[in-house]
C-alpha cells in the first residue's frame, strides 16, 4: 500500500468493480468509486458494512465526456481502475447505447487522464481497464495455442468488438501520447456479485445451492473459470507494474468445462447433487489462451502484491469460500435470489 | 441501372460521396444525400451544374441515432453507401467526437437499416461502406504479401481502429441479424475533390500544378494510390453485388511511390517540373495487399458494371483527367485554392 494512491473505480457498483473496492480497502487505499447511480446491491453483498462508510462515491454517465473529465480533473486519481461497461446481451439488443458507454465510455477515461496529465505536468494516471476474454472469437477461429495475447483476433460478439476496439484506442493513447495502460482479458469471472451477463451462470449454481433451490446451468463445454478475489488482485496488481506501453493480457485461469465445475460443485455442496443440472450451448470464445506475459509482469510488482496465494486459486477452494460468503449472507438474512430464474 | 434503385449516399458531399453520386446521376440512379450542412465546395468541383438540381439532400448528424433512423424509414433507400465519416487528422486530435461519427454513426446506418428491414418484411438496403487501409498498420507489421483481406491488422491511427471497429460491427450485424453489407478500404484515393486528410497531397500536386503554384508533396515512399473514379465504381458495384455476409475488401488500386507519381505527374504536365517538389515522412500504411476477391465480386455483377475501362486505370491516365477537369473548373472560374497551403 501507498499511502499516496487514489484509485478512482469506474463501475465501482458492479461486480468486479465491488472486489477490487474491496481488495483496495483491505490494503488501506483510498478508493473512488464512480458508477451511473447509487445501487447498493452488489457493494453491501461484497463489503463489511463498516467498509460501506469508508466509500468516496460520484454518480454520472462514463458516455458524458465532460463529466468523466471534470471528475477526473477534481478527485486527481493517481490511477484508474476503468470496469464501467455493459454486458454481452444488452450490447447485442443496443448496440449504439453499447458503443456510447464501452467505446465512447472508455475513450472519456483516457482523454480525462491526459487532460489531468496536462494540468499538473506529471505522470497521467496509470489506467488499467476491462477487456474481455471475449475479443477471442469461437475456438474454431484459432489454429495455435495457448492463444498468444496479441493473437488475430475476431470477436463473436458486437460487446467483443467493442473491447477490441479499446485495445486499439488504448495502443494509440501509449503510441501518440505516452500514456501508459494495461487491459485485461477475463472469461468465466465468478463469485459473489456475478449476477448478469453470459458466463455468471457458475455463480448462479452456487448461490442456488446455497438458498436450496434448483437450477440449471445455461453453458457447457470448456471456459476459463477466474474466481474474482484473483481478478481483483490482478487489476490492482497491474495497476502498481512499471508499464512501457498498453499491453492487453489474456487471464487464463483455470481453463475447465462447466460440467466439472458442477462435479466440483457436487464434491464442496453434495446438496448441490439434486438442485443443480447443466444443459446448454458452450460458450462461444477460445479459453486456452497463454498468460504467460500477464504472470511475468505481476511478479515484477512490488509488495503488497506478492500472491502468497496460490494462484490462481484452485476450484474446489473458489467454490467453498464463495459457497461460505453466501451463507454468511444468507444467515444475516441478507442474500437475495433476484438474479435467479422465477421459481416455478 | 434499375429504375427501382433509390441509393442513401451518406457523406455525400464529401470527395468519394461527390463522384458517387455523380456515378449514380450518370447512371440514371436516384441518389439520396444525407450529409451535416449544405456544402456545396466539392459537388459543383465534380457534379454537372445540371446535375446540381437533380440532387435529393437532406441534412442531419450521422451521430444522431433518431435521426438516421428517421431518414432511412421515410426514403426506404434499397441501398446505402456510408461514407459519412471524420478523416485520420480529426479523429487524434479528438477521439471522441471521431468515435461518435465513426463507429457510433455506422451502427445508425446498420440500425436504421435493420429497423426498415423490420417495417418493410423485405430484404434488408444492401449497405456498402468506407473502411479504409488504415485498418492496416504499418508494413513493418506484415510479414506476408500481399496482404490478404482478412489478416491480422493492427493500425497505426485511432482512425484506423475506428474503422475495424466498423469492419467488426458489420460482420455481427450478417452473424446475428443477417445484414449483409461490403466495406471497402482505399488507401491514397485521389481525384478532383480531395481537399483533406493525410493522403491528399498527391491530389493536390495536380491542383497547384493547373494554378501554377508551387507544391510540395508531404508523403513519400510507396502507397497504393486509387483514382477516384475507379472507387465510385466499385462502391456502386459492390451495392449491386449478391452478397451473403460482410465482407471487407482491401482496394489494392495501383502500387507506387509518391516520388514516382511526382514523375509521372511532371511527364503529363510538364510545367509540373519546375513547381512541384516532395518531402515527407512514408505513409505508415501497408500499401502491398491482395484484392483479387474484390475483383472477383466485382465480375460477378451484371452490367453497367461491367468495368469496359482498364481497371484500375493507369496513373498517367488519371493524371491527366484530374489536371483536365481541374483546368475546365479553372476555365469557368470556378477552382478554388482553399485545401493549398498559403502563398509565401
Amino acid at each position: 500500500m501507498m499511502a499516496s494512491e487514489r484509485v478512482l473505480v469506474t463501475g465501482g457498483q458492479g461486480f468486479i468493480g465491488a472486489w477490487v473496492v474491496k481488495q483496495l480497502l483491505d490494503e488501506g487505499v483510498h478508493p473512488i468509486i464512480f458508477d451511473l447511480k447509487e445501487n447498493n446491491g452488489i457493494l453491501e453483498q461484497v463489503l463489511q458494512p463498516q467498509q460501506m462508510l469508508k466509500l468516496e462515491r460520484h454518480y454520472g454517465d462514463i458516455s458524458d465526456t465532460e463529466h468523466v473529465r471534470s471528475l477526473v480533473l477534481e478527485c486527481k486519481p493517481t490511477a484508474i481502475i476503468h470496469l464501467a461497461g455493459l454486458q454481452i446481451p444488452t450490447c447485442k439488443v443496443n448496440p449504439v447505447l453499447g458503443a456510447q458507454v464501452n467505446v465512447i465510455g472508455t475513450l472519456n477515461v483516457f482523454e480525462a487522464a491526459k487532460a489531468l496529465r496536462e494540468v499538473t505536468g506529471g505522470k497521467p494516471p496509470m489506467i488499467v481497464y476491462a477487456s474481455s476474454a471475449a475479443v477471442l472469437g469461437p475456438p474454431s477461429a484459432y489454429t495455435e495455442t495457448p492463444v498468444p495475447d496479441d493473437y488475430y483476433h475476431k470477436p463473436g460478439t458486437i460487446y467483443g468488438v467493442f473491447k477490441l476496439c479499446n485495445e486499439g484506442c488504448a495502443r494509440l493513447y501509449w503510441q501518440d501520447h505516452q500514456m501508459p495502460s494495461v487491459g485485461l482479458r477475463p472469461l468465466t469471472c465468478f463469485g459473489v456479485g456475478r449476477e448478469i451477463g453470459l458466463t455468471s451462470a457458475p455463480t448462479k449454481a452456487i448461490k442456488a445451492t446455497v438458498l436450496g433451490r434448483k437450477y440449471t446451468v445455461t453453458c457447457s463445454g470448456t471456459t476459463g473459470f477466474s474466481y474474482v478475489e484473483d481478478v481483483a488482485r490482478i487489476f490492482v496488481g497491474c495497476m502498481r507494474a512499471s508499464v512501457e506501453g498498453a499491453p492487453a493480457f489474456n487471464i487464463r485461469g483455470v481453463v475447465d468445462t462447466s460440467e466439472h465445475f458442477v462435479e466440483i460443485l457436487k464434491q464442496v455442496l453434495p446438496e448441490a447433487g439434486q438442485l443443480i443440472d447443466i444443459k446448454g450451448p458452450s460458450i462461444p470464445i477460445m479459453a486456452d489462451t497463454d498468460e504467460s506475459a500477464l504472470t511475468a509482469l505481476l511478479k515484477s510488482v512490488p509488495a503488497p502484491h506478492d500472491l502468497k496465494e496460490p494462484f490462481p486459486l484452485p476450484l474446489d477452494e473458489c467454490i467453498r469460500r464463495t459457497a461460505e460468503h453466501f451463507k454468511r449472507l444468507a444467515d444475516e438474512g441478507r442474500l437475495h435470489s433476484n438474479d435467479l430464474p422465477p421459481l416455478e
